[in-house]
C-alpha cells in the first residue's frame, strides 16, 4: 500500500522505456478526485535545481494540485529551456487527459543529470498510466516501482488516523542522499480534510525531522521533491496535532527506509548526540560523524573505530558546538569505548554483527540531543556509483 | 634526498617494532646541529589533537627545535593525561641523548588514534635511531621510509636556492587526508640563515597553498603536524622573497605527492574554479566539488560526470559564492562539457585514460580564481580503510 491506501487516489506505475533497464516500470502517475485538492511541497536546496523542480515549486505554489507525474530513467537536470519545456510539456499531457490545467499537475523526475528526457516515450507513458490508473493497493505499488532508480526495493507507507482517516505515501532514494533534502521523490497522500496551509506546516515539521537528518552520501541532489497531497475523501477532519503527528511517523518511516536501501549499504548507522548546549550543536556534531567517509568505512569492515568519531567531532567549531574533549564519550552499541575522551571499554566487546549500529556520543557539556541517520561505505557503493553512467 | 639535503642535519630511520607490519621502519629522528636552531610549526585545527601536536605546539611556541622524533604505527591520540606522559618521555629520551631540555625536541606520532603507544619500543627506538644518526643521503630517506603508514611510497622534496642554500623535506599522508590540513606528518629543513619568525610565515604561506588545498577524503585528522626547521649552516642568507618561495614549492611537491599516493586512488583530480568574485569563492566551490563520494566514484569509473559537479557547486550558498547557475560551464580533461548550465560536447570526447584529471570550472561572474586536488574514491580505499584495524 503507498499513496493509494487514502481514499480518492488513483496510481499507476508503467514502463515506458525510458530507463535503460529493460522493461522497468519508470513512469507514475498519482490523481487526487478530491473533493478537495490541497497540496503542499518542499523542495531541493541545490541551486541548480532541476526543471520539473522549478515547474512544480511553481504549480504547487497556491497549494493546489490534482495529479503527480513522476519518471525514473533521467533527471531532466542542467538541460536549460529545452528541459523546462519538457516538464511543462509533460504536465499539459497530463492536464488534457484529465481536462484540468497543466499547472494543477507537479512533475517529478529522477535519473541521471544533464540530459534531455526522450520527450516521446514520457508522454507515451503518462498516456498509458492514465489509462491505467486504478484506486486498489496494487497500482500503489506499482507506481513506488515505477520511481525506484538504484534502489533494490520500494519503499511505501500506510498510516490510519485514530477516527478512520488514512496516510499513504511512497519514496525512492538510495544514493545522493545528504541532509535538505535526501535525494528522492516522495509523494504522500491522504483523504483527511485539511487545508494547504495545515499541509505545508505538517509536512515541513515531518521533512525537518526525517529526510532531513539522513545523510547515505553526503551528496544533495538536484531533483529532490516531497510532496503532501489531500483529498478530504474521508470526510474527516482529524485533530491537527495527531494529524501533525502522522505524517511525521510516514516522512520518519519513508526517511528510515531510505537508510535502509542505502547504495551497497551493509550496516544502518544511527548517531545521536546527547550532552550538548543546543539541539543545533548537537545536530552539528552528528552531522559530522555522519559525514565520515573513514567511519563509514570502519562499520563496514565491522570496526568499531571511535577514534574516527571523535576526530570528525573534532571538526565542529567551539562557536558552533562548545565542549570539552576530555568530557567526550563514546558508546557503540551499548559499549562504552571512550570515556571523558580517553580508551575505556576495550573495542573487542563492540557486537558489529547486527545490521543497525548505534553511537551515542556524550559531549559532557548539556542538556540537548540530536538524531541523524547515515550508512556505512562499502564496496558496492563504489561500484554503484563507478558504473552507473557507463 | 629528504631532510638531510640541507647542511647541518641529520637523520635516521629505524625499524622498533611498533608498527604491526614486521620489520617496518617506524621511528625516524631529524637532528639540527646548528648553528642555528630557529623553528616553526603548523598543527592540526581538530579539537581532539593528539598528546604529540599538545607537545610539539608547545615545544615549537619559543621559535626553536633541536630535533623532532617521529613514530609511525600509533597515533597516540585521544589517550589523556597517559598519553601526554608518553610523549613527554620520549622527548625526554632523545634531550637526555643530546644534551638538550625537553622543550628542544618535537614528538610526532601517527597511527590508529585511541591507543596508548608502546612506550619501551617507541624509547629503545629512539635510542637506536640517535646511535644511526647520519648525515647522508640515505639517512633522509631511511627517516622518509620510517613515518609512512598507508603510503606506498616515501615522499621527499630537494630545492637549491640560487646562491647555494638547500631546503629539503619529507611528508606521509595518504588518508584522512583534509584542508587544514591534510592528515599528515612533514619535516622541512632548510641552511639557510633565517629567523624563527621568517620561518613561521614563510610556512604559513606555504602551507596555505599546498596541504590546505588537497582533499584524498574529507577526514581531518587528529596529528597533522608541519615542522620548518633552520639551521644556518650554509651561511647563507637568502632574499627572502626568494626563500618563501622555495618553502612554497616544497610544500607544493610534497602536496601533490599525497594526492599521488592517496589511498587506493587511481586519478589524481586537479579542480580549478574561475570566475568567481572572489577567491574565497572560487575555493569554496572548488571543495565543495572536491568532496563529493559520487563524483569521485564517478572519475574512478572513468565517467566525466558534469551533473555530479554541478549538483556538488549547488550546495554553495549564494552568499558565499555568488553566481548564476545558467552561467556555469564545466571542462574535464580540455572537452567543455557543459556549457551554461546545459550540455555542450558530447561526454563521450573526454579521454578519462590519463591517471591526471583536470576540472575547470568557470562561474562566470568574475575574475578570481582557486585550485584544489583530490583523489577519486575506489574499491580499494574502501578495503584499505575497513581493514586497516581489523
Amino acid at each position: 500500500m503507498s499513496v493509494t491506501f487514502a481514499k480518492g487516489f488513483e496510481a499507476a506505475g508503467v514502463a515506458a522505456g525510458i530507463s535503460s533497464v529493460e522493461g522497468k516500470q519508470d513512469v507514475a502517475l498519482v490523481v487526487n478526485n478530491g473533493p478537495l485538492n490541497a497540496a503542499a511541497g518542499v523542495f531541493t536546496m541545490n541551486r541548480f535545481c532541476a526543471a520539473p523542480v522549478q515547474w512544480s515549486r511553481k504549480a504547487v505554489a497556491d497549494g493546489e494540485l490534482k495529479a503527480v507525474i513522476l519518471n525514473s530513467g533521467g533527471a531532466n537536470a542542467c538541460t536549460g529551456d529545452a528541459g523546462y519545456q519538457q516538464s511543462e510539456k509533460t504536465a499539459q499531457t497530463v492536464a488534457f487527459m484529465m481536462h484540468v490545467e497543466p499547472e494543477e499537475v507537479a512533475v517529478c523526475s529522477t535519473g541521471l543529470i544533464g540530459e534531455l528526457l526522450p520527450l516521446n516515450k514520457v508522454v507515451e507513458g503518462a498516456q498509458r498510466a492514465f489509462d491505467a490508473l486504478n484506486s486498489n493497493a496494487q497500482a500503489g505499488d506499482d507506481a513506488a516501482h515505477a520511481i525506484m532508480t538504484t534502489d533494490t526495493k520500494p519503499k511505501m507507507v500506510s498510516r490510519l488516523g485514530s477516527n478512520g482517516f488514512r496516510i499513504g505515501g511512497m519514496v525512492k532514494g538510495s544514493g545522493m542522499i545528504a541532509p535538505q533534502l535526501a535525494t528522492m521523490l516522495c509523494v504522500i497522500t491522504t483523504d483527511a480534510v485539511v487545508s494547504a496551509g495545515q499541509l505545508q506546516a505538517a509536512l515541513n515539521a515531518g521533512v525537518e525531522m526525517s529526510f532531513n537528518r539522513i545523510d547515505v552520501d553526503g551528496c544533495m541532489s538536484t531533483n529532490d521533491t516531497v510532496l503532501l497531497l489531500a483529498s478530504g475523501a474521508s470526510g474527516i477532519t482529524p485533530d491537527p496535532d495527531e494529524f501533525n503527528g502522522l505524517v511525521a511517523d510516514c516522512c520518519a518511516s519513508l526517511a528510515r527506509q531510505i537508510i535502509g536501501d542505502g547504495e551497497g549499504s551493509s550496516h544502518d548507522i544511527r548517531i545521536t548526540v546527547s550532552g550538548a548546549t543546543s539541539e543545533d550543536a548537537a545536530l552539528a556534531c552528528a552531522r559530522a560523524v555522519a559525514a565520515s567517509n573513514l567511519l563509514k568505512c570502519a562499520i563496514s569492515g565491522n570496526d568499531p573505530n571511535w577514534g574516527r568519531v571523535v576526530s570528525s567531532l573534532g571538526t565542529v567549531p567551539a562557536d558552533v558546538a562548545p565542549y570539552d574533549p576530555n568530557d567526550v564519550s563514546v558508546t557503540i552499541n551499548g559499549v562504552c569505548i571512550c570515556k571523558n575522551g580517553a580508551p575505556d571499554h576495550d573495542r573487542s566487546e563492540v557486537d558489529m554483527t547486527l545490521r543497525e549500529i548505534d553511537i551515542d556520543i556524550d559531549l559532557g557539556a548539556g542538556a540537548s540531543e540530536a538524531r541523524v541517520w547515515t550508512d556505512d561505505l562499502t564496496h558496492e557503493y563504489v561500484h554503484i556509483n563507478a558504473d552507473y553512467e557507463s
